[in-house]
């Protein structure tokens, strides 16, 4: 069995989302890639967590194409895998319906910037995407669903080692990472800003965002050269 | 005694009700059908979910006369036999208290499809019944509840297999599926789907439903001969 | 140790509070009555529910004097005691700061009957008392907070039996019933029912009340002489 | 190694932030003071709390300079110091991103004290502090939170000990007390009193401040040489 590290890792971040809280049955896939042989390897579609194993998980090639594995992998694979090709620096991609990103998602808002929490980890807001067209839909649905996603970034110049996740309309959020860990990790704290960001505009609906010198402060105090947060390794 | 099978598969889903949160105290019943026999197996009325068993499940036929049981059967079981008699493809009914459901049904609002969430599951909103008549509650409140939700289906020509579910207008949720643990996992989507619909207008409260051709699309990946999510079996 | 029975139960019902999700630290309190004896069976004041007993509750008379016990009684002994004196047909008393409660109770609003949930134990709105007067507050708060109650429930001519608690403005939920049990079984209903209210109008604010005659067949489905809600005992 | 017991205490007072559900990761520090010889005991930067020990607690003087420790302290530990300098009556401070006191920091207002949940432990609002300049933040971006908090409570004649906590614009929550245990207590009770606080105007936005008279009851009956609640020791 090919991959064999990889796939305890990507077992390990898709096993962390029922953890944390955040899906409900299946509603939920987490992705690696090993660059080097361009393989990524996935959760397979419609499978309980409870019966997921590092063994079970499908190798799909830059195609899409099942290198290994018994199963179909995810519906969402060949969205992964388009994010994949456009983001070079990103090694895990992980998608959720965690219900405060997805009621964003829904009234097709970016999530603003309001404070510090948001602006630790993500570098202004988290953009919303446009719906897809009925033609991008019947095409082809997955693959538009990533192209929409790189074209959000690539018209707003967002760096998405800065920015490392989106909401897509109607739909709910994708984050990522350098693995598959990170991205998880994202994923948490996109839903944990989400919500803090729904309780703001429940508090008061004109906030205005964090002051720009803030987001700069708090990004850069965890990242980039003169990050200072956590232990220098 | 008879039915055991259904026993322990109706058994099973009302346990599952306390587990997945749905329900406080008693506030929730599940009943499945043997359509051959014509019998339905019920929760009993007012037991605790710790003292349930398989064995005092309540047995009654479709007139709703007990066949087999010591105890009554749920106050709802009127409006369980009736949705088996409108909606002959089903197997399985779930009423609870889920209180984003609830909250739905007390604002007397149809629960629109926001998203892919709840498009996976439910094609187009969850329908919100109007209110019983004073007649009609004085004449056989049970009986024309599951009468009026007959009702809201013929008017709107909705189908039940791909709405399966509804909300009573001051009251809460039904819904159903092949079998009891069907409509139980149909119970979850739809609080998880009320909660996700709440949040959305609770940061835009004219958000818009999801386009038609994106309700059409996941809608269809995941039923009829088109699916394409999870394993084929 | 006088009260043994009472005090058992008086301390299971204390314990059932965390349990239940409805105090942080010691933010609620039991009591249950003897009525024969004229004698309450209360939480000791400002003790954690890790260090509570049978043995260390306190008993006081109808007088809030100590009759048994090392310990301070409540702070909030003689609103207890107020309202024992007052609804003769009640025998155990809680309160607690249970978040959606305190939200009405703050909001200084009633929480209205918007469905089936909250007619099934509250028949109507569940009132909210007005501010205490600096005089009132001034002049003994716990005991006027009993009075204040009082007062509302004879003003607006509402039975305790049918209306088993109330909101108390800028303060919180008291509840009471046959038993300690039972006032804490009513505690955690109104806990539901405000949050569900609190749904309801996030979802729309013009929500009207369920028609009377839904608050009447729920209320009396389970209630008096022609209850037909669980089992005949 | 030096000030064991306050390393036990400081460390006990940190892991009970998840314990309570305050943090999610590493969002949260707490730490205490030895007055008598001019040291602080300190959380270190980033490191998860399974990791956490009395041990690798990190002991900082009141210039900020490591005394004892071998990794990097909290990169908050300024704002502490300035706390410690500011506020002499304090041995204990907690920094928190718990999501309702961070909304109402995002929200960029002062909680107000609608009932008595609050009125039990701050008095009056909880400050929302001016969100700093560009120059305070490129300047020193922790001393000048310290600073800003120091001057809302000078600007408002505040006494930190009867107003135990403050939330900082654009980021989030500052609690203290006598010691890091209490500091711990205060960051809960917070938290509690911003969520109850968003539901009231979610209920009735409108909703008026509790009565002055029943704001200093309540805090008296718990704080200052009258108070009755609790048991004397």
């Amino acid at each position: 069995m090919m991959l064999k590290e990889l796939r305890e890792e990507v077992y390990r971040a898709n096993m962390e989302l029922p953890g944390r809280g955040l899906v409900v049955y299946t509603w939920g896939n987490v992705s690696g890639i090993d660059r080097a042989k361009g393989l990524v390897v996935i959760k397979p579609s419609g499978v309980e967590y409870e019966d997921l194993s590092p063994e079970n998980l499908v190798v799909v090639d830059m195609d899409c194409r099942i290198v290994e594995g018994d199963m179909n992998p995810s519906s969402d694979t060949k969205t992964h895998v388009e994010l994949y090709k456009t983001f070079a620096e990103i090694g895990g991609i992980v998608h959720t319906h965690s219900p405060h990103a997805v009621a964003w998602a829904q009234a097709g808002r970016d999530i603003p910037c309001y404070g510090t929490t948001h602006a630790d980890y993500f570098y202004g807001s988290v953009p919303c995407t446009r719906n897809l067209t009925a033609h991008e839909v019947d095409e082809d649905y997955e693959l538009n669903t990533g192209r929409v996603i790189a074209e959000t970034f690539a018209e707003r110049k967002l760096d998405p080692v800065a920015v490392p996740g989106v909401i897509c309309h109607s739909h709910g959020p994708f984050t990522w990472g350098k693995n598959a860990a990170q991205a998880v990790y994202h994923a948490v704290v996109l839903e944990e800003v989400a919500k803090m960001a729904m309780y703001t505009v429940n508090i008061f609906a004109q906030a205005p965002e964090a002051p720009q010198y803030v987001k700069d402060k708090h990004y850069l105090r965890k990242h980039g050269p003169n990050a200072y947060y956590g232990q220098k390794n």
